[in-house]
């Protein structure tokens, strides 16, 4: 009893104010900690605290910091920096699930494009986009990297819902002006004119959703419209995404053309659209070694996509290879490529799918591991979007809060916090998600 | 209001009791029928009726059958046949989804041996035991063939458990007699002593779970014991279950320690143990032409293990092979190789795993679609058991109530049943079982 009263004053006298819709103030966070090192190892503190002020990782440690602040208790839930999604189509979500025995090219003609035309309609739009908004901030992603259509007004409405829902990253208004149905094609000139009123629309009225220019890939966009777009790119200082190297038939088709560019990187290369500012190139399952070397060199993004890949049969990128040469690596769902927007699932398909490039096609690159998938999944991706993925000293707090309680409520002796984290990843999660943090804000 | 007072007392008329404990009397089930064809394609009815008498099914129809019997109306849900998980282990349950960084040999060792080997302990198995009978009871799983340990009494309480939680299948005391360690391992004498009276003691005591013959794998049983187990299975009627070509390695362990054999499948075939009764082969993943052609001609059950064959780096098995040369084959989880007990999960695997077999190391055997796949898991392996594993008259009353209607509110036109499946299978779902049936006794 005389602990009892101890301690209760003194809970009540740290129990300030945290304004959890603007990140203001002091937050002292309580939990089993876990996060990946800058050495693709796993480092955990059983029951530690997290210190933030205004959004951003002031220390994590094993003890108490001495300081007043609002104190958030999670002891005995799970705390995992956020996940960065880099790539996935919002008008795709709609029919993730479905349509998975066909490959790239037919797959798009018979399903993809259809759907992605009705994002003309701008009620639709905003029915489709509040459902996928609303399915991003109840998952494990905090940041993203998206796919929107050509029609301008309704990547305006994605931006807005995603911002709304508290995520925070990159939208882009795609652009296609070749090899595209007459029912969702653009003119060049349409094309650029809506691109640069949509980057300046989004810088202006959004803080956390920021624009980035998206021709689809090189097969739907002229040589025209991939230098303009580099010009704006580089002149805005925008960021930009596109496909690469995502299914051989695709790689032939842009051989041939192209057939003034070396490779399907360097046609992005020469159009400004390759690393001359921040790029995430989606997919990269079959690059070569001048592509490789042109990738580590620009410090482009490679957005690995593992279950995408797999459904409609595309291949499995060499993320090991990427690893070892340094290059920029995240992961990625791919809706709909990918059927569901869990990054657990991604980032155990990612160990999965290495065992098996390296058993049926590659014994030179040995599989992932654990610990290297997870540091892919939140550290690789999430520098993309600045200090995000980590629970360190001076990164935005993106955190998940999980109640594996149930989980490892097992016979076992006591996991460990990594092999929770790891038995929790496998056993394909639920709705264990407690609380999720976006730049210090809280999203429930 | 008419309509209502008109149907109100027919519904209550027909309404008369079904023993759902017991599967005695007549029942009229409800709802959006889907099911697999001898031929392997999808067929299903929207708002269809199963009639099932004493746990059979005797009709399925569009339209109403006239006749009385007690009525369960899932309008808007889709009634599934169960599934069939010809693999799993029952004492690796507790870690399963842990320590995926290794490969076979070595994760027995460290991870799989310690743990089966405090099932010597009764009270540790009533509680393991309960637990994973529990989740089975849970899961879209109808029939199992289980591997316990080598303790006969925990593999009785075992049983005991799986009948009582309302599951029907097959349950093997594991006999291992050399290259165990020595915390893990029997006698020759004992092994067979402990196996002839589990069988007896199953036999007499349980309805709904059989014993069935169950040496590890070749590596971890002495010749003699392989040929009086052989003579046991034979002797009593009792099918057989085993591991057979899961990993290189142990494939080259098997050629060394049976110099007197052709191959794996033939050091089980001379001692009675591949085909001579019932039997099921788990994994066999690298078979050559001489075995499938032996596994083909002695009517051997493959139980394929996709994610477990990738999780322990083991390979991915032929499927379609299989399929074309009329082996019968079905799915399986095979925890703790396996991550859960999700056989949605393992369908899936199953098709994406050979999508990448086929684009990365045979290109001669192409993908398996989604309704092939569902037939595998359901018809496939459901044959094992008899009649089941399908919505068809004659079959028994194996059956899931799947709520997809949370799932499919999306915005597009209306999903067919079909499409609802693959949609459901694919976005890995939760806790959406309403209802499930085995042999037509109500389990939830």
């Amino acid at each position: 009893m005389v602990g009892r009263l101890y301690w209760l004053p003194q809970i009540t006298f740290y129990a300030l104010h945290y304004d959890r819709r603007n990140a203001m103030g002091r937050l002292l966070i309580k939990g089993d900690i876990i996060t990946s090192t800058e050495n693709r190892e796993l480092r955990s503190i059983e029951d530690g605290w997290i210190l933030a002020e205004d959004g951003v990782i002031r220390s994590v440690t094993r003890e108490k910091p001495d300081t007043d602040g609002e104190i958030l208790d999670y002891s005995g839930c799970l705390l995992v920096p956020g996940f960065s999604d880099l790539h996935l189509h919002a008008p795709q979500y709609q029919y993730a699930g479905l349509y998975m025995d066909e490959e790239l090219l037919k797959w798009l003609e018979t399903h993809t494009f259809p759907e992605e035309a009705r994002y003309r309609d701008l009620s639709y739009a905003e029915k489709a986009y509040s459902l996928f908004a609303e399915d991003l901030r109840k998952s494990e992603t905090t940041r993203v990297s998206v796919f929107g259509t050509i029609h301008r007004n309704s990547d305006i409405l994605l931006c807005e819902k995603l911002e709304n829902a508290g995520l925070a990253g990159y939208v882009g208004k795609v652009n296609m002006d070749r090899n595209s149905p007459e029912y969702l094609v653009e003119t060049m000139e349409d094309s650029i004119r809506d691109t640069e009123s949509f980057i300046r629309e989004v810088n202006e009225r959004f803080t956390s959703i920021r624009p980035i220019v998206t021709p689809r890939f090189v097969p739907s966009c002229t040589d025209g419209l991939m230098k303009s777009l580099g010009e704006l790119a580089v002149r805005t200082g925008t960021p930009v995404q596109s496909h690469l190297d995502e299914n051989l038939s695709e790689i032939e088709w842009v051989r041939e053309l192209c057939p003034w560019s070396e490779n399907y990187s360097d046609a992005y290369f020469r159009n400004s659209l390759f690393g001359q500012t921040p790029t995430i190139m989606a997919h990269v399952c079959w690059p070569n070694d001048e592509e490789l070397e042109l990738i580590r060199r620009t410090g482009v993004y490679v957005a690995s996509s593992p279950s995408s890949n797999i459904n409609i049969a595309s291949g499995v990128a060499p993320l090991r290879k990427f690893l070892d040469m340094g290059i920029n690596v995240g992961l990625a769902t791919d809706v709909a490529g990918g059927s569901t927007l869990s990054m657990f699932r991604v980032m155990c398909d990612a160990i999965q799918h290495s065992k098996i490039r390296w058993r049926l096609f590659d014994e030179s690159l040995r599989p992932l591991n654990f610990a290297e998938a997870f540091w892919i999944a939140t550290r690789g991706g999430g520098s993309f979007f600045g200090r995000t993925g980590a629970i360190e000293e001076g990164y935005e707090l993106d955190l998940l809060v999980i109640d594996d309680r149930d989980a490892r409520s097992t016979l076992r002796p006591a996991f460990s916090v990594a092999e929770r984290l790891e038995f929790y990843s496998y056993r394909t999660p639920g709705d264990n998600l407690k609380a999720k943090f976006v730049k210090g804000i809280q999203l429930f």
